[in-house]
């Protein structure tokens, strides 16, 4: 059943992921062929730096000019692994119209537009796959998108980034701060040169928006969802999360109201319990929780990054659409009928443990106290610690709206008895 | 671009899962019409004991013909969750032949027929999907099969049996031997009256061949699996596992030879260090690792059994086959290119526990050593312990062959100065 005229692959970009596809692709073709039912033959090789010696890759395939690349009208499928806004956008649209489907890593251009993509590629009748776009080789997008496609996800909840959890585990383990524990990522190569993509939780914005978008069949962009770095938390906040039998982890946390009625997504660290299975996610590993109506609690749990891992899922995405394409069908576009409201982060209910500098006198705890009623944010727990005149209260809250929070930690600021709020921090995974 | 004309569905079984199934494509109606693009209707229910009141079925749809409604010729989709060899294969081999494609929830006869099946369904242009037959609601077979499609799997290493982890977890916590936490499965539940099936690993063994077919590209049968049940694995066992720093689990092993040349498959009980995410799978949960070339480790976990989990994934896989039969497609068939060889179970190379009762005088580790070095396999560990006259061996060995370790056993029994095999067990995980 083997055909035998070759389906043609044009690859944009070719650096840690690109490489590994081209590789791989080479040294594994016999089972890709049989796996797909025909050939798979590397048409292209879109690069940069045309000098650059490429191992393994015919250097008459290697061009300098992607547009004329992807616009050449023979190719069956481009796999576009360069990333960012531009010129990746211009390119896989072209790609669209000129007749090939599209296999993307790119979680900036999904994140920002998606909608306009898959709208490309569905006018034309084309595929476009992104399982690399999320978590490197975990299977995500597949899973959300097919296995589920019978349920109802209301939440999913997990670590898609590798670098802010090489970080937060280092400064867990050690007791380093964050500047230490980011040097130590930088030197060993978990974090790159600029690291505010990773560190200020843009990566994983991108991410929870794609996964939002996909779990709630609703376009979530990257603008719709809140998002807080992880450049300001201390070893003193890791120290309050063991006490509270916490640790601190970047969470992305795309959830259904519960009403069902509006979503939210949202990237932010928080403390998790000790005994949640994402607390125990080391180094630069990835896991993702996903809760729905029938399934219950899924996890999926991997290699978040990495060329190997990052090409798996291209590869993977690959041969999928190639068997598409073989027998004339595409795979599932974008859902978004729900069309539900994404909420802004004041809507989103959670728990927060706060801490507070405070004057060491009589009567604070119940100034404090009064501010939170007032408020509507019930407390669950309190601890005083009195140290040279000052004094330190430890406020734990019930579940309450992020604006309820907001509003109590404005007016708290405003006691003179409140020297200052040391920080605020998300209580999740309860 | 909704079709109005309803897909429709077949039900053949309305039990546990089945009336699951009905129930969730009655509530989400519009949920499954918007993602497959057309509505599904059920358009009948094949039953064994038609005067059973089931909520929510319109009685005139239950029929106890099973073979006519499979005949009918006007369904789209059969979706077989009677379970068992027959009538289930005739059944669903008819509904190919009469224009149907088939959503099944069956381990048994998947692992012993599925070449068959998969030949009727490739022959007649049909889908035959079964994501529910392997770990419930756990989306493992398209990861397999699809998200994983460009790489190379070299082992899967899972929790596939809920009912066996629910007995060996209670044994673990609380001490008891087997029939007493059995005994407990029993009351709540979590086995069935007959636990055979479970306990004596014949389920996990099942889910083991459907797994290592489709990671390794090669007709894997029920009969090729070693299989060896938890019915005597003792507290004392239990004992000998936290003095490694391990637990003791029911395990279902697919490996691809160092060689790359062939493959084995077993389920056995077998210790696992602590330290490995597979040992904290608590009660029924199931949880599934597979090593890849290009992914490195990944890890699938959550709820193995139940109405609504496996629910859950026949309701992805009934998504899936009406989209593909909408677009006039199908999905990925049987992938047995590889044809590797199934080596018998002597091949499998792993490390091992093993329990010595000596008699307490000098030389018989001299002795007991030296049959070891006999047979090739190499001793890690040795510790011995005398207790009234008898003392006790217990020899962690390297990595030897299954082979190599029963010829070892074989002349250790042989001993004068062995007074008996206490227990062999296997170490994995490490």
């Amino acid at each position: 059943m083997m055909r035998t005229r070759p389906l043609k692959v044009a690859l944009l970009g070719c650096g840690v992921v690109g490489s590994e596809v081209a590789r791989i692709m080479t040294t594994h073709a016999d089972d890709l062929a049989a796996r797909i039912g025909a050939p798979v033959e590397l048409a292209g090789v879109a690069v940069r730096r045309p000098g650059k010696v490429r191992e393994g890759i015919d250097p008459a395939l290697v061009t300098t000019d992607a547009t004329a690349l992807v616009k050449r009208g023979d190719i069956d499928v481009v796999v576009e692994v360069i990333g960012g806004i531009e010129p990746a956008r211009t390119l896989i649209t072209a790609a669209f119209e000129h007749g090939a489907s599209v296999v993307s890593a790119n979680k900036a251009l999904l994140a920002q537009d998606g909608a306009a993509l898959h709208a490309a590629a569905e006018e034309n009748g084309k595929d476009l796959y992104y399982e690399a776009a999320v978590a490197g080789a975990i299977p995500l997008i597949r899973p959300l998108r097919e296995s589920l496609a019978g349920d109802k996800v209301n939440r999913v909840l997990g670590i898609v980034n590798g670098t802010t959890n090489f970080i937060l585990d280092k400064m867990d383990s050690t007791g380093a701060g964050y500047q230490e524990a980011l040097d130590e990522a930088t030197a060993l190569g978990y974090a790159e040169a600029d690291p505010t993509a990773d560190v200020e939780g843009f990566d994983a914005a991108a991410k929870a928006a794609i996964l939002a978008g996909i779990a709630f069949h609703t376009r979530v962009r990257l603008d719709d969802v809140y998002r807080e770095g992880m450049t300001e938390v201390t070893a003193a906040d890791f120290a309050s999360a063991k006490e509270m039998g916490c640790t601190i982890k970047l969470l992305a946390i795309c959830e259904r109201a519960a009403d069902g009625a509006s979503v939210t997504a949202r990237v932010h660290p928080a403390m998790i319990p000790l005994s949640h299975p994402l607390a125990s996610v080391r180094g630069a590993y990835n896991a993702v929780f996903v809760e729905s109506d029938a399934a219950g609690q899924l996890m999926f749990y991997g290699p978040g990054a990495g060329g190997s891992p990052t090409a798996s899922a291209v590869l993977g995405d690959l041969v999928a659409v190639c068997r598409n394409r073989l027998s004339g069908a595409t795979g599932p576009g974008e859902s978004a009928y729900a069309a539900l409201p994404v909420s802004p982060m004041g809507d989103v209910v959670t728990r927060y443990h706060i801490s507070l500098d405070v004057a060491d006198k009589p009567g604070v705890l119940a100034q404090v106290a009064t501010v939170f009623a007032e408020h509507g944010v019930s407390i669950d727990t309190v601890r005083q610690q009195g140290k040279d005149g000052e004094a330190s209260l430890v406020v734990v809250t019930h579940r309450a709206s992020d604006a309820a929070l907001n509003g109590t930690v404005e007016a708290l600021r405003s006691l003179d008895t409140v020297r200052g709020v040391a920080s605020i921090m998300r209580v999740e995974g309860e």
